[in-house]
């Protein structure tokens, strides 16, 4: 198949090079040339250019921009599109997308990698980033059903774990395990920071170890993708704050009234609940 | 040195291999028999005993049973030391335990080891837990200068990071970067947990992937030992707690104003705050 790929990062790049790998052509599409070069020189694309023209013979597009880039980068790729050409992307939050490419493009299927590392840009691509993991499919009524069945056979090829699901489930579901769980940690840095005796503060720096650590690790990311995050899926993730909020202020509660088995309590369903999110990698 | 240790699992256990391997006589004190052989039988105490009469000879005395069992444990203790004999403990609380022992035995310097791992347990011990690791003393004004710098000696010998505070300054500490991670982690789980659609919670749990994972790791974990936290250092664990809910809601109104640079401001500001909490392992 001739497929294009809009946005050459890290996920951009790693499809390419799976794609590749498995026998399709790639088209690579970015905002900088050098991205372009990079991206052919370590085979994530057989050709890239800034210009959105090439997409015109592909048959499958890929938008892997960031999601504050799909509104213009719609604006520049609609024109380029063969008639019958299948839309999908990458992006974490799902109903905001919908909304804007469906009344656009019929022939588009939302789609979300739940793939990552640490790194980002064309430099950190790697083959086999999605194997393994959850590949979130979210059409609605109006998807074409070839659309949902091309993409999933492609999202499998990749050795990914498939899930179908509506927009608006995606989008609470990943506001629960993704996006509070950055203002929880965020919440947890502003606080320590807030300590008013130097002294404290310095030795608690200290002192920190791998329970601060990773409770932290989230919260203390790129502010970018929290903003994302904060913006494209605020309902729900306003939703999910107050849902904490309110267990937090219940344990609080049971703190301050030294009410040790209630507390003891929610810690043990604590312990009990964990396990079903937090699964072995395979 | 003869030294005792009252209490021998992870701490105690790793305590007794590393002063045994630095050419110190170990009395080892566990209510168990079975552990008492497995601690001569591991290398972690020369003698090992149910009773407390051996320590009649110990010079030093580090008391490593849970904060719960230190009361408890002091009773029995007490009648068999030596008059000079130099007490310390390992607790993870600080201002109580000095409350409890420091009107009945003078001669006492509290501390708290910062070690650990995910196993509990005289099988768990290993040698050189406390290497690199922070090891912290909370003197107070009534404390004999000849047990700090022997206790201060010892610490240094394990090869642990020293540090010398007040009880109080090492309680609120450890509540910021301990004790609070793991009310807010918790709370995480709960919140995530009360979702009421069983179709998106298990969806939610199908998705969780590293981002859940760290951030909800020390609220799943032993229930026994937040309680302890909770109960023994209930003010400075409030006090955070309500210092952390007023973080949480200014980023929630942040979020819900759609105030998105109020929101990056201060996803920014814990993404330059946490590193001074998060050192690279040495």
């Amino acid at each position: 198949m001739r497929i294009g790929i809009v946005g050459l990062g890290l996920i951009g790049g790693s499809l390419g090079l799976d794609l590749r790998s498995l026998g399709h052509y790639v088209i690579g599409v970015s905002q900088r040339a050098s991205t372009c070069e990079t991206a052919v020189d370590r085979g994530a694309a057989d050709v890239a250019s800034c210009e959105f023209t090439p997409l015109e013979t592909a048959e499958v597009i890929f938008i892997c921009t960031p999601l504050s880039q799909i509104a213009p980068t719609l604006d520049q790729l609609l024109p380029h599109l063969a008639p019958n050409a299948i839309l999908t992307d990458v992006g974490s939050v799902k109903a905001p997308v919908i909304e804007l490419i469906q009344p656009r493009w019929a022939n588009f299927v939302g789609g979300h990698p739940m793939a990552g590392t640490a790194e980002s840009g064309i430099n950190a691509a790697i083959p086999h980033l999605f194997q393994h993991n959850p590949y979130v499919l979210t059409p609605t009524p109006q998807t074409p059903e070839p659309a949902i069945a091309l993409i999933h056979q492609l999202a499998t090829s990749l050795g990914a774990k498939l899930y179908t699901t509506s927009p608006e489930a995606h989008d609470r579901a990943v506001a629960w395990i993704s996006h509070l769980p950055v203002m929880v940690s965020a919440s947890l840095i502003l606080a320590c920071q807030g300590e008013p005796d130097p002294a404290i503060l310095s030795l608690a720096q200290a002192l920190a170890s791998s329970g601060f650590r990773d409770t932290s690790r989230v919260g203390g990311g790129n502010p970018e993708l929290g903003l994302l995050m904060a913006q494209f899926n605020q309902a729900a993730l306003l939703e999910a704050l107050q849902a904490y909020r309110h267990q937090l202020d219940i344990l609080m509660d049971g703190i301050k009234q030294s009410d040790w088995q209630e507390v003891h309590q929610r810690l043990s369903t604590t312990q009990q609940a964990r396990p079903a999110f937090v699964k072995e990698p395979w």
